[in-house]
Order: C-alpha cells, then sequence, then structure tokens
C-alpha cells in the first residue's frame, strides 16, 4: 500500500467544521500530562465556549485539575457522536491547548446557559473555571478527513 | 468547605461496573504522549475487549500510532454518555495501559463480530492491532463514585 500525507489542505469548510464542533460541545475528553506517572490521564469534563473559547468547569479534587496545576498543557477532544451511525466517521476535533485561569464568578451566567445542570455545583468552592487557549487543533472529520488547524483557523 | 479523599474503597459493585464499561465499549477516547509536543493527544478509537482486555484498531498513519510507537503509555477513556441524562453523572472509566502488538490475523473474527463495521478497513496494511495491558483504573461511577482499581480487580 503507497502511503501518502493524510492532512489535507486547510480551508474554509474545515474553519467552520471546526468552529462548529467547539460552540456545540458541552463534553469533552480531557487529556493531560500525570505528574504521578509516565501516561497521561484522560477524563470527562464539563465544555462551553465563551468568548468563542473553550472553558472547563473542574474541581480541585480531581486527578485532572491537580495534573493542570503541576502542567497546563493539554488536549481535550470534541464532537460526541450520536446515539446512530458509527462514531469513527463522525466529525471531531482534538484542541491542543494551555489551561488558565478564567473569572468564575462574571462567567456564571454565560456558562449555566450552556450548563444548566451545573448550577447545583457551580458555586461550590472546589470547583474552579479554566480557559483553555488553544495553540493547534487536529480535525477529522471522518476518513481521509484530516486537517490541522492554528489557533488563527478559529 | 471540608475536603476529604474522594476515592472510595473499592468493592465487588465497582469492579463489576468497570468490567462492564470495559465489555461494552466500542469506541473510546485514546490519550497518549505527543513525542512533538508538551501537550498529550487524544483521540477517538474503536476498541473492542477481547479476551477480557481492551483492544485497538489503529491506522499507522494516525497520530496517536506513531506516538504510541514512541511510548506505549497510554490511557483509555470507556464509558460512553447515551443520547438523554447528564454526560457528567454517567459512569464512565479511564483505563491506564501500556500499549503492545496483537496478533491481527487471529483476532479477525472476534474483532468483526463486534464492531462489524470495521470489515471494510480491517484487512489495511496500515491498520494494526494494539492490546492494552491495565495498569491502573480509574472509576466515577458519578458524583462521589469515585474508585482507583488494579488490573486484578479485572
Amino acid at each position: 500500500m503507497t502511503r501518502r500525507d493524510p492532512i489535507n489542505q486547510t480551508d474554509d469548510d474545515a474553519r467552520r467544521l471546526a468552529r462548529r464542533l467547539i460552540d456545540a460541545a458541552r463534553f469533552g475528553a480531557l487529556a493531560v500530562n500525570d505528574p504521578g506517572g509516565p501516561a497521561p490521564l484522560v477524563s470527562r469534563v464539563a465544555v462551553a465556549a465563551l468568548d468563542s473559547c473553550p472553558h472547563i468547569l473542574v474541581s480541585d479534587l480531581s486527578a485532572h485539575s491537580a495534573a493542570l496545576v503541576s502542567d497546563p498543557n493539554c488536549a481535550l477532544l470534541l464532537g460526541e457522536p450520536g446515539p446512530k451511525g458509527d462514531p469513527l466517521t463522525h466529525p471531531r476535533l482534538t484542541l491542543v491547548a494551555v489551561a488558565g485561569p478564567a473569572d468564575k464568578a462574571a462567567l456564571r451566567g454565560a456558562w449555566l446557559s450552556r450548563q444548566p445542570k451545573s448550577a447545583l455545583w457551580y458555586d461550590f468552592a472546589d470547583f474552579r473555571m479554566l480557559r483553555l487557549a488553544p495553540v493547534a487543533v487536529h480535525l477529522n472529520g471522518g476518513f481521509g478527513k484530516a486537517y490541522r488547524l492554528g489557533p488563527d483557523d478559529l
């Protein structure tokens, strides 16, 4: 089998798809570097795009929060398959990012309009909001539809 | 707010839930160490438990395959939320694992009985099967239901 470069040229369709996946996401899979071991960790987190940038609401009691304090480099998989169809042909993206502090009090209304169920724990002292500043995006729109995007493409 | 250890004592219910999540998984979020950057990568992969151990079918053209050649330490998030309910209360687990080679030809029937759609690409030369040998399991059965399991608990 002859190999080819599997990455396509980024175009406006790819940019729109990435934007749509980020804006629609309500949860995702967050990968962090585990300070206690050689493997990364990956866990489910609540997500909302606020001011166009993914934010996450995490508990200080969680392993991913502790890991992000140690190393803010992370990656977030967005684009959850629906109940039908092949999950591996469903569009998704990996956002490589750096996690930084966000103003939880100021973002309360914006977050809860996207994530109303988290009103139950939003104000808990151990929950903090983090902003995931994009470094790169690996977009997979399905087989043969792979793209690499930069922050400016979003 | 007083902190407490969020990890519960492992019991048979926790072991059964972990076993059930692993056996039921058809896809998951795989986190790997990126040899090209400081952040881990996370991507969606096809999964099937064969001989009780999660296996993945991945293309050599993918970024996660290249990363696993460089470093086989990885983590796999299993337990996908359904279309209803709160994704953050849906049970899931993170399997910390070491990826190793599996016999793709010998596992063909077992894999395709779980993943019939992958018959389209199973025999492609650039697709390989990897076995994810468990190192540890972080089980999250919902709020307040966190457990740590070892390989012997599975």
